[in-house]
């Protein structure tokens, strides 16, 4: 019998220096959800446009009203372009997020994307007829490595079905759009994390969010050690989606700043940015949502001086959950065999039982 | 019997001071070609996703090779990001273009995308199993008023279709994508127009294609000359999507130089540039060509110094070529009716009598 | 006896659609005043660092409070970054303006600065001790053409003196930074306009003011005609400042949108933004001041979407003011000869004639 | 007798993978020399305006030609834009620096950049007469907790002497710019590190050279370990400046590719980028250099595919050498007692002699 493979804190670590979220998880931050339809058919040899497919779709609910009605403030930042999120144009202008956001694979953005328009439809079935259009947003990595991606296998009903099965709990590792993910010369995919903080009575969460499909195996840096240090694998590889969530009151520039702080925490995973990692952050805030049809100006809550406690601990969570979303995302990954028998290993227990803190108490 | 639709040329006018190209289009731009898919169906009382259908696809070929495998110089300018243009990412990023240019109405670019990879894996079988993915730019414009736009009519055979039928010499106004577009208060869609630049013994072209889809009425401007002043419409309306090629020897950065100056043409028509207005710039060349699979540096030619007469050169066409592919797009651009019988008239021949200089000589 | 140079409205021009502020300047926005220091010394051969002296500053202040304490909300907009202008790093940031803003020619840029320096220290001796330094904004450009612009001869007195001059009626042409200046092949400098916004029982107000030192006299356009079309001049020129102001409730994001559209209200007096224009727009709100010192978060007052009738009509207004306040900067010139007997004309009154509707009347 | 202070390599460790440069200082890219001017005056109580004073300014020469004549390529990345570093504006629009590069302290900005336009005035007497003006670039931290930064004591002799002492090996530490910096909670200031990089036969080079100036000392991590994790200061500090020079034949786009890679080395010694420091990146070429006065059109040598093993290690050079720049900046710096007696330690031997390799051998 295989152990379970447990996140960073079940291995009896912290990570920086603010308390993690309840479940630790980008869930945390109330409203949010995230669902995920893992497929997985066929073994062997790939056939481009059959299989053997490994793939799949993680949806993130901003929060469970209907978000095109009521808009989120969000911002993105692009890290290393070499990537084809969808989306970007419309938020970075107008600063707002009116749709689920999905992570697939690069060759199914745009599906997923058409499915999205045909949820979103249904509960606005004024789009494009007595109001505007709507903007989707979908990011992706590259997991052509194990999967059939020429086929685009994920259609409309895997998004409907990662859509309906959002909840606060969800898995992490080779799931969803993690499926055929791979991260640092191991197995990667889809982990999170989160963060509270407490200001003036309040609490606030920050939470991340990672589809993690980067680095070499000679990069893999887990709380500051190298695992590898020996693997000389150089191949070009490619890429991280992080999705940040908050209920702290930001508007999109502030937004922005958090979205810029991610690559630090990605940086201590090991990645140093290389050429080929299409490396996209989009972040958003539940709090002071944007009316659709409103046009009344309005008095809002904002933080009006980042000169503030609140506020750098806001950044400096980014950071830590973005490093232990990374970590999640690896060490709860399951080893997958996929096209032509390509397999990606899972980081194996006993390269991890040094830091294994837990076990010794 | 009707009168023929004119250009500006054709009614006897210079615009600016650089001379046109040959045909006055953007294919002047050697190897650059266009094709149209329009599609008009039904009558009458919108059905949603059934019709009626007045859209298209428009297809821009930046040259006639395989353009994944000789990818071309690019660069984007977002003017007004209210849009859902994909694939600017990675062209900002990577400064080049790997795709076909298609654009579209809003809610059918995914599927335009999809159709533009099938074609695309057709040419190149390697794409997302032994080498990258591919990333595909399509442009868009908002055709709800005339057209079912929730039926996302445009399927991967109208865009074929379109890619097949690209010529050198092509149609302007309520085509392809313009086919349901309406632009300053009267029917617009496709335009087109180019000049030619006299530099060191050698010939360069610059050359626009737009869709215009934006502006009120009372803010049409044809040479300096208000049209309907006294129109009071105040619907906001988008958008407009321009793409400049030219085979100047231009980097990516200069590209996104020339690319911000097509509004100061826009502007020149009547635009404010309004909130709802999605207007984005694509601008490439098709010198210098980076070959997908060579990894050696190279001499590559270049404008090192931009302060030449043909650098300023190439920015005035680019206002130029704007304003007068506009025009275009307006004054070739016949009456359509569609959904829920909304008209949107072509300007009449009666408002541009005042205008006509040919009909003096 | 010379006739007086007047102003658009002087000559009995609309231009565009939405009525003028009382006095059609950037002071129409409360709090915001303008003052100027001119320096005219010396004529005939130029003497580097000596003379002839034929510059100036301008001093913008966007309110009657402690700027440095009573932070305005601002954003800039870089059309064409040939330019000098000090200090974009920080408003972009953090979205706020804490110092006046200042307008010399280029090498005087650093000496303007460090004056500003001086001044908000007496005000905030806190600065850079107990407090954090303090971010100037600075714009230039280029007089060298009628000035011994080597001298950099703004002097510290000469900033003081033009903060301590700052008025709401103030001096246009050739006075302050526009001391020597030329645009579109007559004598520029300084200009200014206004607009007012009725919205839901408010009036707001939006007003630019620029400094105007681009273009070829064959391009200079005057309500949409243009007024030298034979002129053949190619000289590489540049530049010009625009500074909006507005009382309406923006932040950051939605005065960049501004910002963007007032190359529109620039391409419609002739320019085609030219490489070396260094062409940069700085725009501010006077409402929702950030309190220094606060460190609470607040209810401020917001256009939470901007589908509506008031944000549309500020976009309208920056082309409309932009436009305007470049012509009344020309309109306003006075002929001034500098270094070296160069002489730079204002536009002919004869020129101006077949404008003139107030002679009619 | 106090122990030598020593750079990271000195105590025995390689840091990253890739091969240091001879001298493992920015100064390894042929052409590049670096010189200080280091200002200690008076001490005890601070007088505003007069002191004490513990602050300079440090000169990047990027070639041993005239700069002005023979720009060379760059570009910036503003991580974080709380600073007030000048330049950048047009190094964004033109992909070049045409000055030497300075660093100081905030408020001495102006005063250097005036000082910079004297010494680049005399090697170009026709800039602002018969040719444009010039550009200058210096960057900054806030050194106000050591120094009476409101003197600006550094003046155009401290800006001439430490152009004219210039060398390729250069003190790092308590010097120039790093004079009254503090970093990580200890002394910091200058620091330098390189790498080089063999491909096809030919050998590149990249360095790094930082003032360093940010984070708090319970951050602070040397090789992966943190230093005083029990440390809880948490005033907001700032900033970091980083310059980086390559010989590698980069374009502006790919050189701002390298910028964006600095902060993932800022991040492995601890900083989380927090929101009072400005970090801001200034990268450049010392191949294909522009002439000023050239205006054909050239060949000129490129990386055209970015997808190489050299690319690809010139990103992981950049964030390999800014990691151990910092390091270095705070390695060597040496306690400084300044203004009000404040006093900034250098870091202890003691805390650093777990990590001594070296004498162990």
């Amino acid at each position: 019998m295989t152990e379970p493979r447990k996140r960073l804190e079940e291995i009896g670590h912290k990570l920086g220096i603010l308390p993690r979220g309840e479940l630790n998880l980008i869930s945390d931050v109330p409203g949010v959800t995230v669902g995920h339809s893992t497929i997985i058919e066929g073994e062997g040899k790939l056939i481009p446009g059959e299989g053997p497919i490994r793939t799949g779709v993680t949806i993130i609910k901003p929060h469970q009203g209907n978000v095109y009605r009521e808009k989120v403030r969000a911002a993105s930042y692009v890290f290393n372009g070499f990537g084809k999120t969808i989306g970007l144009v419309q938020v970075d202008e107008l600063g707002s997020i009116e749709s689920y956001v999905a992570l697939t694979n690069t060759l199914n953005v745009s599906l997923v994307v058409d499915a999205l328009i045909d949820y979103h439809l249904q509960e606005n079935p004024d789009i494009g007829i007595s109001t505007t259009t709507i903007n989707v947003v979908v990011g992706e990595c590259h997991d052509g490595k194990l999967n059939d991606i020429q086929g685009r296998h994920v259609k409309k009903k895997h998004v409907f079905e990662a859509i309906e099965s959002a909840e606060r709990v969800f898995k992490e590792g080779s799931v969803g759009a993690g499926t055929g993910m791979s991260a640092l010369g191991y197995k990667g995919g889809i982990g999170s994390s989160s963060r509270k903080i407490e200001d003036q009575g309040a609490t606030y969460h920050l939470g991340a969010l990672v589809l993690s499909n980067f680095g070499m195996k000679g990069d893999l840096t887990i709380l500051g050690k190298k695992i590898d240090e020996s693997a000389d694998e150089d191949r070009e590889k490619g890429s991280i989606m992080i999705i940040l969530a908050t209920d702290a009151p930001l508007n999109s520039r502030q937004l922005r700043r958090l979205a810029k702080r991610a690559p630090l925490g990605l940086s201590r995973t090991g990645s140093f940015g290389s050429h080929g990692s299409g490396d996209v952050i989009i972040a958003f805030s539940t709090s002071n949502k944007i009316d659709h049809d409103n046009k009344d100006s309005l008095l809002v809550r904002a933080i009006v001086n980042e000169r503030t406690k609140l506020f750098r601990n806001l950044l400096r969570a980014v950071v830590e959950t973005t490093e232990e979303a990374i970590l999640n995302s690896i060490l709860k990954a399951e080893t997958i065999v996929g096209r032509d028998n390509n397999k990606v290993e899972a980081i194996p227990i006993e390269k991890l039982k040094r830091f294994y803190k837990s076990d010794e108490k």
